[in-house]
């Protein structure tokens, strides 16, 4: 598919993250405005709260589901209404739209400059998964050597632990330096202190746009996906390192989670979906592949801008997809604003990690930056993940997710 | 304190497990009428929602917090409402009300033999812990060796890792045997199965009523705590034994959660407050208790209406005030309406082990019950936890935590 050009000439721009091709869902305010739904296109936002409050552009035609500060109940309307709703917004935003049209759209829109974004939607609740095989077994070899470096179930399933939904935050939020309970191996005892290895882990988002009550198949879980984010998964790999067995992460990695502003729907990304790669062990029926599950998507890690990692979305074993139909198997209820971090996506190379950890393997290898060596996280660096899909003539964007590391707080149970 | 005296004669009766000093909030209905916020007096339920409306006790005077499927709204308000509500109650409810408030409350409820009671709060996250040291140590010894029994952070931090808010359900949801991949020990290959080591989990749920967003001190997650219910875990042993290295439990505990149908407050729990045992090691201060934080709740298990194990609340390590403070040294944010699970509640005795997986060793000394030995669940077996404080001429009940197990579904995935 080539690029789709709009009368919003900013959308046509070569390397435009937000052309019509795009069209993805965020929620902004302008000054002390009110949280609206929007839509990016180019340089601009279009409210679709105040397009469906005019009667312009609604997505059902009874309820006013984005009179709201989250794309939830869009969500819940299914993929009919999803489909929908993306058409007539294409073809309001289409080149050859009438002038009246342009006029209104113009009206109900706003510079992307003088917005503010918010969380986009409400996560009901948070699953992180493990499912990157580079990521797995440079872990793996770091804590266990090269021999037992993958778990014996990580071929057979998508590991997953659930995380925190109350901990995700909208790309640009700060994030404090977490205190928690550490001990190192040669430690007598642990001590209260502030993280002294805290981490990115460099992830996708799927959100679940359909709610599901039962196990489904890898194809029903596919079509239940509503779009993607960009995922930080901030982690705290020495509070991790003492409390994490034997029930898995837990306070290491509740401090934050940042995901980029905008929801790339699975529309979208349609055209760059890619296949998992080949299967070392063949997978139990429910959770084979049935087609191209995951996307063709350039991701990267700048720390303080400079460029620490690149890597993509390609290089994971597991599709989301995967993960949420194993994440259905025991009858456990999906619901609609469920996030599924896909794990760290690291490439094979080097370069490639998607963590410091792997970077620095495990603190060993500093890397060198322009703000100096770096084994994991110093106060105030500012971690940005980028995520582009190049298509025929044009490229997706997710919108940046950034987060800078502020210095721990002082100790709260200090006397 | 004694036994308060209420004009609802049955409230007064000896054993019943909802006198006046009670007062548990859940949610009702009769026949196909709306949920309503209710109250347990006796053999009866006031009607929270209609007393509101009518003006006769309303817990904000500027909105209907009542006029809910949900006691989320209420206990948002903090606890100088809680208390002033609940003395509220206490005075319509006490033997010495006129008769003119008698005959307004009996007018606003109705005989609990004809209400169903549904989910009495919206679970926001569901936490679950591994704090009983009987518990921990007993399962420890199966599968690491009595010397590997506890692990080495067990005495310092309460480990706990996070649930599924969408499993929980209330008392009397019947339960379907889970679908998972299995491996033993001497298995090739995983394979698509029906669980075959269902078993449950005899806890307490502590609910989270005031939010907090970073680390709070036990004192202060002791005040935060709303309330109280029985919470069977529902565990999957041999889906988690394949699933759970190295991040955790995942689908092993996400089929459901069953939860009694009352939450008993912490002010009716105030008499029955009790220590902690004392510490192996000395923790960190900020986990330190300042109080007695547990409480002597009397538990049993019956399969089948037979009781096969019987404890207290007060067997555990941690209280739930030590949970939730360590649930937010990271800074991890907690809101109104988060479940907080104790962990497994076993005594040091043999009868007083609160899972099948420790009553039978793990399956190799089935237990003898009327229903045939039991090593696990058997479908259609009931499983029901009691849990009772007793008072100075009252008892505290909370409602049975019921659920039944059905046969797993037919294979979702067969041709």
């Amino acid at each position: 598919m080539p690029l789709l050009h709009s009368w919003v000439e900013s959308a046509n721009a070569p390397g435009c993250p937000f052309p019509l091709n795009n069209l993805p869902y965020g929620v902004f305010s302008v000054g002390d405005g009110a949280l609206h739904c929007g839509v990016a296109i180019g340089d601009r936002i279009v409210d679709a709260t105040g397009l469906e409050a005019a009667g312009i552009l609604r997505a059902d035609p009874d309820a006013d589901v984005l009179d709201a500060s989250f794309w939830n109940d869009f969500m819940d309307l299914g993929a009919g209404a999803w489909a929908a709703y993306r058409a007539a917004l294409t073809a309001l935003l289409a080149a050859d739209a009438s002038e009246e049209v342009q006029d209104q759209i113009t009206t109900y829109s706003v510079p992307m400059t003088e917005a503010t974004l918010h969380m986009p939607f409400v996560v009901s609740e948070y699953t992180d998964f493990y499912a990157g095989k580079h990521h797995a077994t440079n872990v793996g070899t770091m804590f266990r050597g090269p021999e037992n470096a993958l778990p014996p179930n990580w071929l057979h399933i998508p590991i997953g632990y659930n995380g925190r939904a109350s901990s995700v935050v909208v790309s640009g939020t700060d994030i404090h330096r977490p205190w928690g309970q550490l001990k190192g191996p040669n430690d007598d005892a642990p001590r209260w202190a502030p993280c002294a290895r805290f981490d990115i882990e460099l992830e996708m988002g799927a959100i679940v746009g359909q709610p599901s009550n039962g196990p489904i198949s890898v194809d029903q879980a596919d079509a239940n996906i509503f779009g993607y984010v960009l995922l930080n998964d901030w982690s705290a790999r020495d509070i991790q390192a003492w409390e994490y067995q034997p029930l898995g992460p837990f306070q290491a990695k509740a401090t934050a989670t940042s995901i980029s502003p905008w929801i790339v729907t699975q529309e979208a990304l349609a055209p760059f979906r890619c296949d998992t790669p080949p299967r070392e062990k063949e997978l139990l029926r429910h959770l084979r592949d049935t087609g191209p599950m995951l996307y063709d998507i350039d991701l990267s890690v700048t720390l303080n801008g400079e460029t620490i990692s690149e890597t993509n979305y390609n290089e994971m074993y597991y599709s989301s997809a995967q993960q949420l139909a194993h994440h259905t198997t025991s009858g456990c209820p999906m619901r609609v604003g469920d996030l599924l971090g896909s794990g760290t996506i690291s490439g094979p190379e080097k370069h490639q990690r998607g963590a410091l950890l792997e970077l620095s393997w495990g603190g060993k290898e500093p890397i060198d930056t322009k703000s100096g060596p770096r084994s994991f996280i110093e106060d105030n660096d500012t971690l940005t993940l980028h995520g582009t899909a190049k298509g025929d003539g044009y490229v997706i964007g997710f919108g940046d997710c950034i987060g800078t590391v502020l210095p721990a707080l002082k100790d709260p149970f200090a006397n």
